[in-house]
């Protein structure tokens, strides 16, 4: 039985806040057994604000990752993946420290030597070997990472850990995020209650930044770490995987989760425990969840968009002409327009570089068919279409009919507020 | 020898014309041997201008085409893949017939029955087997073509050829490209004069159509068919192929080139022919300079961006790079805003999905080397950067370092220009 999902909302709501933004939730992120966060004002870039956060996730824990695949991965990427792979000692807590402000990417070898002070000093701090720690930096690209300020502030950090930080952590990781991005969701497995909750960051943009994801996950579940990176492999490819805001893809785009096993419950060791099942659904919930808050906060964006592709060759196939759709420029400001454009999903089915037979696509926008067997549809008015993109949730539905793929994708529109957050800061 | 090429210019340049227009050139198309043009009002969907050209070369001319890989191709395209594979009658002339202000894309049979109404009639006014009629459309997608507003104009049109109407040809093919684009290069061969001359259009938007692009080339050079496609293909994988306004692609994009032989040459029958340096590299210059007229019509453009690629694994995955750095929104409109920020070029890079290695990149604007050895160049200042990035003419050159592959591409800035002719126009 799994508990209605809960997701953070602004403490304060301020001006500029997009207009998708959650509109009701919780103004704390529910303690997780076996975590504890704290955030400081380091001063990285941004004066008088969180902008560092650390978190100690129990000995023991099962630590799960996924990452960018960018051929210029930032240097705290690096050693994260090589993190992720070492022995770990189960006697020692892990580790997150991640910094706002500046993103330690393209930084040469200085970049290097910035991830390996800050895990030897977090390292010190916390008694783990460095190869607990996954650090992540957002921000600028290309300036030197002032290592030396997050350090000064470990001390403080480390002494005002607590279970009930998780809203400051959260707070401290955005750059230009115009709100928090969290979840928690609770279930019982096997008459045991189990907590997941986590946060993101992603789609501000703060100069010369790109819009960096990065996402934290918790559980007390116990479960053991081949079957938790995999569960958590697979669903961020059709979570966070699945949306785009503008088809750019960061340095550092980060995804990290832990599972304590403070959870009074035997641990799920193989895939085919059948308390996966709850637990994966619970998952993806908080996961798609945050998914969606990323592509809310999208730069000047407008308009939440679903797009489901069906009856292409197979799943592959059908995310890459969802895709196409998402990132097209012609359709996303057609949306922007209320302009229910129909022609330019055709066109964007015809780029994707994918099977498709013109004369068997069908393209329904909520339960409204607009195309079918090579055109409109006879029933179709374009008053139908008119009243559905008047609305800020739009669902695109196309059908291939060649095969059984299947794939869902979400993005939002591209407006001026785009253009204006990423080409007139400077002006 | 080759003459200076010879541009197009707006015979009355009005107001929105795109600001990278050409300023110096001539007013009419100079005539090529074997080709006659004429242009027609034909009601299609815009009243009182032209929006209709037929174009007639000579029997025996050699005809070679490229067109959109969409999969989701117009009738007009299918027609032409269709009638350029066929058997050609040596004693029969050939046609080009053309519509703006509808696409017949995505029209169903209504579309295939469109094109099949349309070849007959220019078959029987001049004729010629259809398989020597090459149709294209461009305009709206999605509405049935009014072929019979079309075909009501042939008569009209037939008589009027003349093979001094190339710029009225030129003029009739446009949707809302804010200017014509034409070129003509003479050069000699062998002690013969030669031309090659054509015209485009593209990257101008009508609702709800996508910015289509249309290229017809003629030359009265005698060339056989299969030399002249081999010649057309490779040229135009670098010219017309390796340019992007916004990375979507059209239904209908086609490229037909026309060689009549008229000129006083021995023909070109082989591959290896010296006298086909001279002539390819002529043709390059004419299909450049057009793709460039094109780019510097890209909806809402304000700049012009030269991206030169090199030290790649090898030239397809140079112009992949290429084109992830020429069709990032966060590149485009960092370009918009005149700003240099060359952490999104890294970003562009890496997210290619082809090899580079982080601390082999150079990065260079203008002559400015801007980033080496994974990180920012110590020699450079972004004052530097700010002063090539305020100019509307920029050149961005990126080194892999790890092979020798090059390529160029050419793109235009994103602007909310491009917002305000795709969203709002029906708003």
């Amino acid at each position: 039985m799994t508990d209605a999902l809960k997701r953070l909302v602004p403490v304060a709501p301020a001006e500029g806040t997009s207009p998708l933004a959650p509109r009701e939730g919780i103004d704390h992120l529910p303690a997780i057994a076996g975590v504890r966060f704290a955030a400081a004002e380091a001063n990285v870039r941004y004066a008088n604000r969180l902008d560092v956060m650390l978190a100690e996730i129990a000995p023991g824990s099962a630590m799960a990752g996924v990452f960018t695949r960018s051929a210029t991965r930032a240097a705290p990427v690096l050693w994260c993946e090589k993190a992720l792979a070492a022995q770990h000692d189960p006697t020692k807590p892990f580790a997150l420290l991640v910094n706002a402000g500046n993103a330690n990417a393209f930084t040469g070898t200085h970049g290097e030597d910035a991830v390996s002070q800050l895990v030897g000093e977090v390292s010190y701090h916390l008694g783990c070997p460095t190869t607990h720690i996954f650090p992540a930096s957002t921000g600028v690209i290309g300036e030197p990472l002032p290592a030396e300020r997050i350090t000064a502030k470990l001390e403080e950090l480390v002494a005002r850990l607590s279970a009930n930080e998780g809203y400051a952590a959260a707070e401290a990781i955005r750059t230009t995020d115009t709100y928090v991005k969290g979840a928690s969701l609770d279930l019982m497995l096997d008459g045991t209650s189990i907590r997941i909750g986590g946060f993101a960051k992603g789609s501000g943009m703060i100069s010369p930044d790109m819009a960096t994801m990065l996402v934290y996950l918790f559980t007390d579940a116990t479960i053991a770490q081949p079957v938790l990176q995999a569960v958590v492999s697979k669903l961020n490819a059709r979570t966070f995987n699945a949306i785009t805001v503008d088809g750019d893809t960061s340095t550092s785009d980060t995804l990290v989760m832990g599972a304590t096993g403070h959870a009074d419950m035997s641990p799920i060791s193989a895939a085919d425990d059948p308390r996966l099942v709850d637990f994966e659904h619970a998952l993806e919930t908080v996961m798609l969840d945050l998914a969606h808050q990323v592509v809310r906060d999208g730069e000047g964006a407008t308009k939440f968009v679903t797009i489901v592709v069906e009856g292409a060759v197979n799943e592959g196939s059908a995310k890459r002409i969802g895709l196409s759709i998402a990132n097209s420029p012609l359709v996303k400001t057609a949306i922007a327009g209320s302009d229910p454009n129909w022609g330019r999903i055709v066109m964007a089915i015809g780029k994707a570089g994918e099977p498709a037979d013109r004369d068997k696509i069908t393209i329904r926008f909520g339960d409204v068919l607009v195309a079918e067997k090579g055109w409109v549809s006879p029933q179709y008015s374009e008053d139908q279409g008119g009243d559905i993109f008047a609305t800020d949730e739009i669902n695109i539905r196309v059908g291939l009919g060649i095969g059984a793929g299947t794939a869902t994708v979400w993005t939002c529109d591209l407006t001026h507020g785009y253009i204006t957050i990423n080409a007139d800061y400077r002006s």
